[in-house]
């Protein structure tokens, strides 16, 4: 075994992602389970009544001090630094939106100080204050053998946030292997489509579970339904919406991507989107639009004489945009925004200028980035962090390392970059692998994301983020190693 | 998501790994736990005295059946294919070997026949028995939605293994960053040694726990406690085991390999080696050897001392084998055989004719092979199996496809060729994600070693590995997907 990076404790203690702002002191305190408590600040728009917030006290609380019972390290001296009593949430704005969807423009930031005998966290909005009890979490020690639960970092710490990012869960529902989404206005998608009609969909509940879930946690919830390629599992329930594949003149029996020159194709859209508009409360769909496969398309006569009428020629790239530009239209009567990947853009389709482009293509980017910003899209980058592609040792600091906006381009095109993500595909990953492919890799990425451009200190990242992983095991989360180390308390599951 | 093998059914049903010897036929029958049994067979060796084989049956029938209950399946129609009752297991030879321990030399062969209305498993010795019966087990197709639980493949089955391979756990229980084994002779070692002396650590019950658990299911456990090199740790609990570096004229501080000029050197692997020869039953010990770097010996002015005494001038290495070879004497005295890694032999030293030669360096390794086997040294093979080295895609295809014995050499020089080893490396693996990268990848490995040569269809292989795959997830076990797919009890944990 050879060594690598070696942890040094970082004078940021345990924080992860490092916030924008950050002023430390030497002063701590204490916390003990029997007298601390997270309460609504006297002046807060949002009370009792607003069980999203009261939902995370719970949840916090019992996150500090169940790790405190299981460190056993509850049993206080009487002496030491002084406590720590409340923790005051203060909403400030009028509207709270404790009972909305967080969004595109949901303002999340928060201020946190930490003053005896009080912390006191003020956000506008409610998805501010989520981040901010998180950021008060990963504060605590939870190292300590002393003194309970202490935060480490404090008198007057004070942060702001503008940007959030780890904060939209982009659920890919179906591909070419399977179509488990359960819909209700086409059942037989999934009841054909998905791998067992019972046990491997997503019903409606299911789904709405999902959402709420998430938007508890201050989570958008983005569906993709891919379009016109990897379709597969769609044909299966639906006739005539895949383009039948031929073997010189006559049918191979095989299908290709969706069948772009029939009526009953966009008619099925409309419906199958409006359905989608209403189950997915996020202002935006992501709609796809990689890797369209031209083959199948080409082996077809009434596709050819379609060319033809419509002047495409041998251009199969017109033919994508024809039904690309037709979907977009279909969407937008349903009053979604829309993500599409970058060969959309590519291809030349018209595009609303609040179309989002994702761009996903070779690992840097950099003239994709600068292309479509020139173009005025507003854009996420994933093509420097997909975490599917695994590889021996810390990969994390190759995702850790990349600037998301050097890329040639003015000001204004940089502010066009509105997020990143981190995406990790399915081929090789399911519920047996998930966790420690995904953790903390991917919190490598929150971090590149979420804290300030300057905050590019390997071996201080390092630090935090080993601590980091250990609060995630010992959660109950099993987040992979570094490096050859250890947790106070190791993960117990098989 | 791009398509790669597809799932055809094998002709093998769900066999894993295929026997040296398989036929075929078409009849198959049905099981039911209320009549079935495995049962001693009249003649055999081994009665209702060898808990081995009793421990065995039952968690043999628990798996069989506690799967059928999962899925439903053992409510049986009236009418079908004939019942199997019993599986008898007959151990012919007059010592069963029931309370030893498995060895390099143990007798592993088995034949299985299914035949109605009994299953005949004989085998001379017990180890061959629980061989037998994993292959019975693994016949067993769990997928089938009529008939509980059928064995396909039957009339007459027929298999004999002579080698067996993934029969062997080398434990490598000790290297740099931690001391986890607690010595009763040295308790110092795991004191200051292990990450954590109480919480990290294997005590001597734990221990005996992992060896009789191995025993009863015919696996060997040969420790591995390496030295010179990799010896961080031991130095800890071990004060003078280890060289002290040199800056210039002054020790810094830090330390390098175990010192070897000290008689205390040599004094304490007596002591401790006495100690791990009479807690591992097992007839070798596995000495390491590896990666031993000489900056620290050349920087100590003693070591240069002692280098001019012995005539080694500059040649460290020499120094090295000088440390080994009295350690491989010591060894000797406890009446142990050893394992020792590559470099030892490319060193030069002076081994017994029975070592066994680790061969790790370079994914082929060819020239290495011949080179070990050319000095009539028995050996193993790791290089092409370094489960650590992880990429993206199918890489167990890499493994499978390897034979071992493609290297230049005579009959008499392939012979030597003891087995092989798949190596997963502690540096990025903990509990949190061992499970899922060493399984199925291993599995690949196992049928290599222990199959025919001639099992190479890598479609026969990827169907066949991807339902023992669910197999293993259906009993709790988290083995990572082949490739986009399903099982039809998919893994619960988190």
């Amino acid at each position: 075994m050879k060594a690598e990076l070696v942890a040094q404790p970082s004078k940021y203690g345990s924080l992860w992602p490092l916030p924008q702002k950050v002023q430390l002191s030497e002063v701590s305190f204490k916390l003990t389970s029997s007298s601390f408590r997270i309460v609504d600040a006297k002046d807060s728009t949002a009370g009792p009544s607003c069980s999203l917030l009261q939902d995370a006290y719970r949840r916090y609380y019992e996150y500090m001090f169940g790790i405190a019972k299981r460190q056993q390290l509850n049993k206080g001296r009487r002496t030491g630094p002084s406590e720590l009593t409340e923790l005051q949430v203060w909403i400030t704005s009028p509207d709270s939106e404790c009972d909305s969807y967080p969004s595109l423009t949901s303002d999340e930031s928060y201020e946190l100080s930490v003053n005896q005998p009080y912390a006191v966290l003020k956000a506008p909005k409610v998805w501010g204050a989520l981040h901010g009890s998180k950021t008060f979490l990963s504060c605590i020690v939870i190292f300590n053998f002393i003194y309970c639960l202490i935060v480490l970092l404090s008198s007057f710490i004070q942060e702001t946030m503008a940007m959030n990012k780890i904060n939209v869960f982009h659920w890919h529902i179906v591909d070419d292997q399977s179509f488990p989404y359960l819909s209700r206005t086409f059942p037989q998608l999934s009841q054909q489509g998905a791998y067992h009609p019972y046990t491997h969909v997503y019903t409606p509940a299911d789904v709405k579970m999902v959402i709420e879930f998430a938007r508890l946690r201050g989570i958008r919830v983005i569906p993709e339904f891919d379009t016109p390629g990897h379709t597969q599992s769609w044909g299966k329930g639906q006739p005539d919406l895949l383009t039948p594949c031929y073997s010189g003149s006559k049918p191979s029996g095989t299908f290709g991507p969706v069948n772009p020159i029939l009526n009953t194709t966009y008619d099925f859209m409309s419906q199958f989107f409006k359905e989608i508009s209403a189950v997915f409360p996020d202002a935006y769909v992501h709609l796809g639009g990689d890797e369209v496969d031209f083959t199948c398309w080409k082996s077809n006569p009434d596709i050819q004489k379609f060319m033809d009428q419509q002047g495409f020629g041998q251009d199969y790239s017109k033919l994508e945009s024809f039904y690309i530009q037709k979907l977009l239209d279909i969407v937008t009567t349903t009053e979604k925004g829309y993500t599409i990947w970058q060969e959309v853009f590519d291809n030349g389709v018209k595009l609303k200028p609040d179309t989002v482009v994702h761009v996903w293509i070779g690992g840097g980017s950099n003239e994709e980035m600068g292309k479509v910003t020139a173009a005025g899209y507003t854009t996420i980058l994933s093509a420097p962090w997909y975490l599917d592609y695994i590889s021996y040792a810390q990969d994390w600091q190759k995702y850790y390392k990349v600037e998301p906006l050097n890329f040639n381009g003015t000001e204004a095109q940089k502010k066009l970059v509105i997020g990143g993500e981190a995406c990790l595909w399915g081929e090789y990953v399911d519920a047996t692998n998930l966790t420690p492919r995904l953790w903390p890799r991917a919190s490598a990425v929150a971090e590149r994301l979420w804290s300030a451009k300057d905050v590019t200190d390997i071996n201080d990242a390092f630090s935090r983020l080993s601590v980091h992983r250990c609060r995630m095991v010992d959660r109950g989360i099993p987040a992979e190693p570094l490096f050859s180390s250890y947790c106070p308390h190791e993960y117990k599951g098989i």
